[in-house]
Parts: structure tokens; sequence; C-alpha cells
């Protein structure tokens, strides 16, 4: 396939995103609602939401998740913007990703100038095993949930194939972890806004409040050893390795280019833009890289015109620890079989020379995993402003990259931005 | 809101559907596999599958009926044609029509030249009750379907809105479940291929074949108000007057106008699309019209630069008898109010002057709901190019239309075709 260009430039205008967590009495689209009024403050000269003239929402399943299908309309409605077009778009845990890139292709048709972008999720109104079922119906159910998979199930498969081929540890998977923690702690609407440290102490502190023998660990790789301070999932994956049950929303506000400016002071044009599509996992060859990933961010390097060394950050889709070394791999950032090493070396930390998930990622951001794709692009407009706060990267961030993947790798979606 | 015109033209080069009916031993997957390999068969000139260069896939809730999610890359993975871009589009029962608005928008984009749009609904898996409960989810659950409502329930109530103002009656309603069954009995992939007259026959037979009494009816209208064969679901609501829960698959091939006569000897050229939202139901001010309907139909008349009475066919969303008599008013073809009388009088009919739904509509074709938008292009494609065999219209179709509601209209969407 060849990588055409867009009919015309888009710019990201405004990002902003609800507070991630769990909020049992919110609804989605109050959630939504919260996440447009954040993405209002960040439109540098302010904008009538009357200008806006159609909605993409990603949202995996609120079917599942809240028994609340159709919900495009409803969050065009709650915002005042009926009779506009409300369009919700599907791809699992790219949902989101791939509703930007909707959003993108409709700005360039020349059918819209004013487009909004939304990502939906409320998982917390279900039990965690129903909650795991919902996610299983991103796998393929006719051949792989009755053989007993589930998602954590899948990444292990994954994990082991890839230790197995590269001679990597659990010990790198947990660095992952820990970095994302890290980063987590420094964002405020992370749902885990605490490093690994900081949660040790936590349960230290509560087991005093209870009058229960006081846990100690020499370090954080021992938290993160102990079976009991996390527990085994499905090996070699433990609990601090795999991503959380989110409610969240967010939401971006793309223009056509030649008005950005109208909207903001310091836009960020996409550049380039790749999806691609997969079997499921059953269906591959191979199971230590994701082919949809190298396929899309082949073309989104091609259509921005830009190598993987160009790009100063990636928000990439960590929804396990393993997830987010086979990305870096993938996005060309290091070679396969490398990443679990450049993890276990820091390079990927926030002060490294390829920074990566410095919103604290799925990992410690959260997961509501319809809204995972567009928050990610609200920590790239953060970072590329220099609006990121106390963790704001050292080094200026002109060019940046988003990585969404859907299920265990059937969809990926891939942006390149940069700040002229 | 500004009507704007798409940055290149569009035309459709092919179009295939399933059976429509009930098919235990299928999924949602064969389905489609059927509906593309009828596709192939109708363009004229043939072509490579693998020029398909992004899908996109109508479907309501695969989730919720077959509980499968992320299906648009499944339905890539069974035709060959991963890693292609694969994006699932959910708008209710307007999926597949808003699908095919984007499969336009991205070719009108410059990014792809050759698109697959699909639509697909698997829904008899589950039983009934349960498949009425995954249609609720796709009216507000939050403050609709707690105070009761069900879909039939929905539609009865806005039957009953228009009836008291217009003094329409509930053989109005009936004359368009007659119109639609003649429609079907012409239709062999219709979930019902018979007429009314039909259906009793088969009734008359199966009672005579088990030893009990054979039912009589004076005529057709006879059968229509007997409580036993036609039941009330919803008053004024009966049995006939509601679509049938249907599986079934539909595609559509589109490419940029410029190669469509590689594809096609008759393309049939997109020159008006039109969607928008509105509010759940019982946040609207008046039962009688459906808003979004009227706003899809205002901006796609106005890119086509045509007036209803040039459309010499539309399919429209007959979900229940009411909302074709609604759809006819909303579209323009007649003044509100007179949809009513124009049903009695036969005006509608194949051989009258306004024909609407000659496929039989999604009363006698069927309605798998996320697959019912495709399917009306369908029979535009049979008809524009007069290949509707036994039921082609006696006057030429040189003008058609589509119109598509999700829920209870909180999404509608529209489209203006044009054999050149």
């Amino acid at each position: 396939m060849t990588t055409r260009k867009l009919g015309r430039g888009v710019a990201v205008v405004g990002a902003g995103m609800s507070q991630f967590g769990v909020f049992p009495a919110k609804a989605t689209r109050d959630l939504f609602v919260e996440a447009f009024l954040d993405l209002r403050q960040s439109v540098d000269r302010g904008f009538d939401p009357q200008e806006i003239e159609a909605l993409y929402i990603g949202n995996y399943s609120s079917e599942l998740f809240e028994g609340q299908g159709h919900t495009a309309p409803i969050m065009a409605d709650w915002l005042g913007l009926t009779p506009r077009p409300a369009t919700r778009v599907e791809d699992a845990c790219a949902s989101s990703g791939v509703a930007f890139r909707e959003g993108i292709i409709a700005v360039a048709s020349g059918l819209y100038d004013v487009v909004l972008v939304g990502g939906t999720e409320k998982m917390n109104n279900l039990p965690i095993a129903q909650v795991t079922d919902a996610l299983g119906t991103a796998a393929d159910v006719l051949y792989e949930i009755p053989a007993g998979f589930t998602f954590p199930a899948f990444y292990a498969a994954m994990a082991t194939a890839y230790m197995q081929r590269y001679g990597a540890t659990p010990e790198a998977l947990m660095r992952v972890g820990l970095k994302n923690h890290d980063n987590g702690a420094l964002n405020p609407k992370a749902q885990f806004n605490a490093s690994i440290a900081d949660i040790m102490a936590q349960k230290q502190a509560a087991a005093a409040r209870k009058g229960r023998p006081v846990p100690e660990w020499a370090d954080e790789m021992a938290f993160l050893h102990d079976d009991r301070a996390n527990p085994m999932i499905a090996w070699p994956l433990r609990l601090f390795d795999c991503s959380p049950v989110t409610d969240g929303a967010t939401a971006v506000l793309i223009v056509s280019e030649e008005i950005a400016r109208r909207f903001s002071d310091a836009p960020l044009y996409v550049i380039g833009s790749g999806q691609a599509s997969d079997a499921a996992l059953h269906g591959r060859s191979d199971l230590t890289t994701i082919g949809a990933a190298r396929a899309a961010s082949r073309q989104a390097y091609t259509m921005a015109n830009v190598q993987p060394g160009d790009v100063k950050l990636a928000e990439v889709h960590d929804c396990f620890t393993i997830a987010e070394i086979i990305a870096t791999e993938d996005l060309g950032f290091f070679a396969a079989g490398q990443g679990h090493a450049a993890a276990e070396e820091g390079l990927t930390a926030r002060h490294g020379p390829q920074p990566i998930n410095s919103s604290g990622g799925l990992k410690a951001k959260g997961h509501p995993v319809g809204a995972s794709g567009t928050g990610q692009i609200v920590e790239i407009w953060k970072q590329m402003r220099n609006e990121a706060g106390a963790r704001q990267l050292p080094r200026d961030v002109d060019l940046a990259l988003t990585h969404n993947v859907g299920g265990t790798g059937q969809t990926c979606v891939v942006h390149v931005f940069e700040r002229r």
C-alpha cells in the first residue's frame, strides 16, 4: 500500500481530560463533560462550542460496561451540540486513537473545519470478573476465549515468547512499571498519582492504622517481587505489570491548518497518521512483535517524513509492561530484542534519551480503554507546549508520537505531531 | 451550519448482501463474507480485493448479540485484507449508513481511493427478551429504559402522538406493512419473501398440516386486524407493524469518482450526504417528526442541489410502520401530517408516484440493525442499474435516496445518489 497525503493540513488546538480513577457516582456523560470543560481551558484564544461541526467519540463498550449503546449523540446532547453529526468509533482500546484519525480525515476531506474528538470509558460499574469478560470480547471469542484466555494471559504469552527469544527478565518488566509510576506521581490527573515508593509507604501506613504488622521491603524491587504486595496475575505478569480498570474521558479539538492560529498560540500539527489491522493473536506467527504497530508507524513516519530518532516523546500503549517494551521496538526506537535492556538502563525515563509515557502511561495514569488514545494526545499537548508542570521533559519536545493498540494488536493507530 | 462540498467526488461501484433471515449456524463473519462475495459479483469489470485500502464496518452491538467486540479487524482478516485499516462505526441502527458516510469522507480526504463499507448484525443468538433489552441500549438507559420503555413502546408513543395530531388511523400503518410485504415478496434476499396474502396462505396450510382448524380471513386487512394472527405489541403497533429480528450483512464498494469507470459500467455517484444528531426521545418537544432526519436530509439535498421531488426512489428506515410515514414527511415527499393519507392512497407503492422501500424495507426485507444502512444502498444499486428483477420500478431511477435512523432518531444519515 502506498502512503498518501491528506487533502489538507490539520492541527490540534486544544486537549483536555477528566480526572482518571474510580467514580461510582458518575456516568460516562458526566466524565465527558468534565473532559470537555478541561479542553475549553486549554484553547489559548477561547472558542464558542457552537463552532464545532461534528463529534467523533471513541468508546470501547459502554454497552457492556454501563448498558448504554448509541453513546455519540448523548455526548453531543450533553454538550448542547445537537444536531451536529455525532459518530462513535470502536476499535477496542484503540477506539479514540482511531476516532482521532477519523476526525483528521473528516477535516482533510473539506467537510468540516472544526471537529471535537472524544474518548470515553466507565469501567468500574461491573464487578472485576465481568470487566475481564467485557475486555475479553476484544479478542476472538470464537477461537481464543473458549481456550481460556483473558487479556493478562494474552500479554503473558507475548511476554514469555519475548523472554524466551531475547533473554529478557521479569525485572525488565518491573522497571517499566517503576518508571511509569514515577511519571504518574507527577501527574495530578492520574489514577495512580503515586510512585511505587509512595505506594509502599501507603501500604505501611494503612497496616499501621489497622494495627496490623507493618510490612518492610528493602527497596522497590523487593516490593515488586513480594507475592503478597504484587501478586502474580498471569506469569510473568504481576499486578504492577497490568494497567488498572479506570473511569475517564478525554477530548481533543482539531481544526483545519489554515484556521489553527485563530484558536491557539501554539497549535500542534498532525503530520503523520497510520492505522493497520491484524489477525487475532492465535493467527499470528510471531508473538514478540505487533505487526499492526509496525505497519501503522511505517505509514505515519512516511507521511510525516520523519525517522524514529526524530521523536522526542512517545506516549505508547502500555496496557501491560511487556506491551511498552515491544512498542518501543515496533516504533523503531530500539532494535528487536533490545527494548528490555533499554528499559532496564533507563533510556525511556523522563530524563533519558528516548522518553516514553511521561504521563505515567496507561499503567499509572490509568486505562479507561476507549479514552486512552485521545488521552495520549492530552499528554503530548502539554509536553509540546511546555505545560506539563513537574513532569515537563528536560529537552524541548517539538516532535512527538502516540501509539494506541486495540486488543492484542488487531488494531494499531499511530500519530506524529509537530510544533512549528 | 453551512453545508460544504466534499473535497472530491465519490462513487459506488459495487454492492452486495447476504441472505437476510435467521441463521443459527453462522457467525457475523460468515455473513459478511457472503455479502462480500455478492458484492464481487456486482462489480461490472471485476476487481482485485487487494485494491481495497480500508474498511469501515457498521455494527450496532456484536458485543451484546454475540459477545464479540472489536469486529472490524476480524472482518478484514476474514477477507484476507489485513493489515488494512479496519474501523467499526456505531450509531445504533444507523451504524452502516454512518459507516458509508465515513467511507465517503475518507475517499474525499484523498487518503484512499478504494474503500469497502460493510454492515453486519447477528441478532438471533439471544432469546427475544434479551434482543429487546439489547436494542433498548440504543435509547437513554438513565432516563428512558428505567421508565419501562422498549423500542416498540417508543415508536408507539410517536404513533399515538401522530394519530392524535393528524387523525391517522391504524389502517394507514397497516397499509405500509402490506406494501412492504408486497415488495419483499419480490426480493429473494428478504427475510420475508412473502406478501401478507402469502403469509395468510402459509398459516392456513400450517394449520391444515397440524390438523387444527384452518383460519379464514375476508382479506388482508381482516388478517391484520385479527388479534391472534397479528397480535398487539404496543398500541397501536401490532406484530406486522414491527420489523423483524434479523441476521444479515451488507457490503458496498466505493471509489474516487475519477477511477469509477475502471470498476463499473454504471457507477452511482454520491452527490449528497447529511448526518445529524438529536436528544433522546424524552428530551424532544415533538414526537410526530424526527428532527435529525429533517436536518440530515436538508444537508444532503443542499449538497446534491436537488429537491425532494427529484427523488425517484427512497429506501427509508421503516423499523416500524409509523417510522416510514414520518420519514416520508421528514424527507419532504409529503407535507407534515399528510404521509398517512399518502400511504393509504398507495402513493408510495412500487407503481406509485413516490416509491418507498421497493426492497421490502426493514419490515419485510429484514432489519439486521447494523447492516440496514448499507442494505438500503444495495437496493438503490439494483434499481438505479435496472437490475431489480421482478420488483424493478416502472419508471427509470436516475436519482435515489437512502434514509437511515439510529435509535428513536438520535442519529439520522441521508444519502443522495445519481446515475449519470
